[in-house]
């Protein structure tokens, strides 16, 4: 396999040229980081991700899992490759250095985030899942709880997972029933059972610590009688040192299209009545708590898609490059014409540049995210903490739902332009489809994110955060205005965010009223339409970022003689076109899926269901 | 896994009421056929597919096919299911049952066929593929071709193929090396290799009949200097028994994302200069032979998909309708309020309708096709045939492409429904997703298509398939403005029409003028445009035969009232609220993708490559 994974290049440019990373180095709130070090671990984020963890990618896809008798055998591959990362402690880059972690600005632990999950996803699993697990001990454990499993936790040394889902209960985690009895001894004793938990089972590391949502007895119904444990595989001695196994069995583990190399579990906790846990925070808080972690596990699925959409572009760029077949459509009637890359032919480039927009798009919206993360940890005044606050609060959903799908389709055209080869496993594209897919369904389904979107981020805040996010748009139309050759661009953005900002704001209008179920029948389109204008947003927002830039290097020469011969002049020119090209050919479909929100009596609502 | 392929009460009510398949049969063309014995068939083809060929499908993926020193061994489970259908002789309904035909029009053939495909498409190639090889042999072939093969490949008693790609000539066909040199005995000797061959090699057939695209010494370049020959595996003397092996030997199989029990071949022919093959045809006329088949292979292709479709969406409607999960929207505040399927909540009704809507629409589609095919055999004038003949022409392309497509958007939304559950092979969705993805792929990637529809289908004929089209579709328009509940929809859909009407026309126009590689740009999202417009056309045309079903069943009482408790009320009514959710939350994005066709200076094709 090739080793394209990211654009170091790119992650540059939007750490530096489009974001204002430097501001957030030079706060004050990061003590001990300056340009130099994150430029050095991002550095080592790539080497490690290409050296050590790309090779595990389709040798752990063809290995896969093995369950036997309530044992998970990881890939081989993936042991060697797990000691590095928890020697380097990887595992949680923004986190506290007396924990394992390395006191990074989210920016710089996304963008080496990016390389590590690009380069495989399925192993970083076990690598990364520690952090949201151990984000909540961090800050509802007691000290006695953080001593014993912080470090272990963040630094994955050992792993981590989040029991949630049950078979009844799904999406719907009112409705569970795994129960929890207070011991003499402070533990509480756990019965019941969960499934499709990701890494519930491994011998990758020597415990495991489950946070597990349960109902302590007697506690309220649905979501307001859930509290939180911390189970482990062994239990944990008072020392830290191990005791017995606490009776958390694996039964099964799923067969599934992709992410192969990580096991999806089904575990029976307490089986045999021995099986404890350590509350976590008080008694009925466990929703509360959860949600710390989810929001931070929402970002990472978003990235997850992100990345292997950013690997299919690579491939397919690579590929389309070196690929002959046909003739150029100038000589098509020429038997004798020679045979071109295949780049060269319009549909080709037309998926070719829709993939890079869409690619790059994503990488500012993630890194942006991460951005917002840390202007609210260094801001100056509560007003700025909130702005930044609420801007975290919106686009997580966008991240999460609008991310995992577009990622998909970028995979799925990377598999069109390698034509049959792309169905094989020749190639990438195939797997980073199938393992692509999870994205759209797990940790919160996508119809989830966009009732969070439209009821909780947009209604239930008066169209506050919506406002914000309205503000750095305008922040960036106004820039882009002072371009000449950007103008008509931040007039077509300006355009689609007016249309959206007045649909969304009916739409939110209209949950508390009789038309709440059309509300939300259009709750996922409208999400995608927000998507959209977010892309069109960071793509010119590029654009004004590379654009004076390239002008430096024209010269008084014309610009596309420039572009041929200057390697990065071209750099330049291409976020320009990528803009160009959504502006033109994706924005004007939004505009069509604005128009297409029908909240008034949507048939989806009104028809009846023996008439599907 | 459930009994759910097709649904028989929709395919009638295409057949019966939507199109006039009574007129086809009434036409004298097809001398023994009435509706009984159609309705017959395609009764047997639901019992077979329902009864043998559905318990394959799962077993089939996973046992997949095995590839040993040459040999290709099929899923044991494929191998009584076959002999059923050869000795059944389904494998080519339309054709003169002399050679194993049936003698059927193409409509009842299609509708047969769509529960047998929908049942196992992969398991079917064994079964079908002979009927577009057996095509050429039909037509090309000698009396003696005739008599040697064609029973043979019609009926699959033989397994037949289609020998086009090389590796260096996928798409590109002109670029073939594979050689053929005349012996005095009037027969041919081959050389050459030849790759992504469905079924090159198998052990379900005792013989496998190979035509085969080769180069004569001395042809012209390119693809005026190509002939077609039919290379048998095991070579057939004149008296019809089997003689020895005829050089083919296959060198690999390929590891695929999906069609597990179909190999895929790389095949070496005359290694040991032992390959003879018959010349079908005149010589350097192998590509106008091809295209014979060509055409029918491509309708096959988006049949597979809409079946995938088909299967995706009633599985997701079973499952949804039994899933507990959630509460109703308005019981969202009471903690003790039941838990309700999910298809009560408003987003997974419309993935639902939207899966609906498009699977109707591309039944209606795919029927719709074969109806033209019926009516051009049939045409009572030159002009008549003409235009049917122009229909086929122009739909061919849509229906291999966008079936493809939305067939397998259909696919994944169904994955979505079923949540954790879609990722696992526990249940069908991740094989249908699997399986479905190769029709976008094989038999003339979409971008292939898309070139054909714009260049071929619309700009070298004037417009003239395309205006018997629209002139179709104005049909449909007005019948539907004579009803009061369906005339908001007729104006939809002309506006619709009449704007992508222009908007073709315009870019057709411009493939001659400088601006032509914007033009072939965007000829992608055109042909997706034009699908919708059809799909469009098509659920009108639905809504048009439903309502008066519907109304007769009033009598006076409500809507509302009577179809909720009239299961053949709720059936019409179904139709119009598919036409409806297509009209007001699909077709408005369709006018914004008409906007988003942008052929002044396409960033696609502007951009220089090192700028990507």
């Amino acid at each position: 396999m090739a080793e394209v994974i990211s654009d170091r290049r790119d992650i540059d440019f939007v750490l530096y040229e489009q974001l204002d990373t430097q501001s957030i180095l030079d706060s004050g709130a990061f003590d001990d980081v300056n340009k130099k070090m994150a430029d050095m671990v991002i550095k080592e984020a790539r080497n490690l991700a290409v050296k050590e963890i790309l090779p595990t990618y389709t040798l752990g896809d063809k290995e896969g899992v093995v369950f036997d008798r309530g044992e998970v055998r990881v890939p081989e591959c993936f042991r060697p490759v797990h000691k590095l990362l928890v020697e380097g402690e990887w595992g949680a880059l923004t986190e506290a250095p007396e924990f394992g972690g390395q006191g990074l600005p989210h920016i710089v632990a996304q963008a080496a985030l990016e390389y590590m999950i690009g380069a495989n996803y399925t192993f970083m699993t076990y690598a990364i899942l520690g952090h949201g697990a151990g984000k909540m001990v961090d800050i509802f454990g007691t000290p006695e709880q953080k001593q014993l499993f912080l470090k272990k936790m963040y630094t994955c040394e050992w792993g981590s997972t989040m029991l949630l889902t049950e078979p009844q209960a799904g999406s719907d985690l009112g409705a569970l029933t795994t129960s929890a009895v207070k011991n003499d001894d402070r533990t509480y004793s756990i019965t019941g059972g969960k499934i499709f938990i990701t890494n519930g089972q491994q011998d990758l590391t020597e415990n495991i610590i489950h946070p597990v949502l349960a109902r302590i007895e007697g506690a309220p119904e649905g979501t307001k009688g859930i509290s939180i444990f911390l189970v482990p595989k062994i239990w944990v001695n008072p020392d830290g040192t191990l005791g017995e196994d606490n009776d958390v069995v694996c039964t099964g583990v799923e067969d599934k299209m992709g992410i192969h190399g990580s096991p999806t579990c089904s575990l029976s906790l307490g089986s045999k009545g021995k099986c404890r846990g350590w509350l976590l925070g008080e008694e009925n808080q466990g929703m509360a708590i959860m949600f710390h972690m989810m929001n931070d596990v929402r970002l990472e699925v978003g990235t997850q898609a992100f990345t292997h959409a950013s690997c299919a572009y690579l491939h397919a760029l690579d590929y389309a490059t070196g690929r002959l077949q046909g003739r150029a459509l100038e000589d098509s009637a020429k038997p004798g014409a020679p045979q071109v890359p295949i780049i060269q032919h319009p549909d080709v480039r037309r998926m070719l540049l829709k993939m890079k927009a869409y690619v790059e798009g994503m990488r500012s919206l993630t890194l942006f995210t991460a951005f917002c993360f840390d202007k609210k940890s260094c801001a100056a005044t509560p007003e700025e903490r909130e702005q930044y606050g609420g801007l975290i609060e919106i686009l997580t959903p966008v991240v999460k739902a609008y991310c995992s799908e577009k990622g998909f389709d970028v995979c799925v055209d990377g598999m069109q332009i390698f034509g049959g080869y792309g169905y094989t496993k020749e190639y990438p594209m195939e797997q980073l489809t199938r393992d692509c897919k999870i994205c759209s369904i797990y940790e919160g389904a996508n119809g989830i994110q966009a009732m969070d979107f439209l009821g909780r981020k947009i209604a239930m805040n008066k169209g506050a955060y919506l406002d914000s996010l309205m503000g750095e748009m305008k922040k960036t139309i106004a820039r882009a205005r002072t371009h000449e050759l950007l103008g008509d661009m931040a007039d077509q953005l300006e355009a689609a965010a007016d249309k959206f900002h007045k649909t969304a704001m009916d739409i939110a209008g209209s949950i508390q009223s009789p038309a709440f179920k059309s509300a939300f029948a259009v709750a996922h389109p409208l999400m995608d339409a927000a998507g959209d204008v977010i892309m069109a947003w960071m793509l010119l927002w590029r654009a004004t970022a590379a654009l004076p830039a390239l002008e430096k290097r024209l010269k008084g020469k014309s610009m596309d003689e420039v572009v041929a011969r200057d390697k990065t002049a071209a750099f330049y020119h291409g976020k320009l076109m990528a803009a160009r090209f959504f502006m033109e050919t994706l924005l004007p479909v939004t505009l069509g899926k604005l128009d297409a929100l029908c909240t008034d009596n949507n048939p989806a609502v009104t028809i009846q269901e023996n008439a599907f």
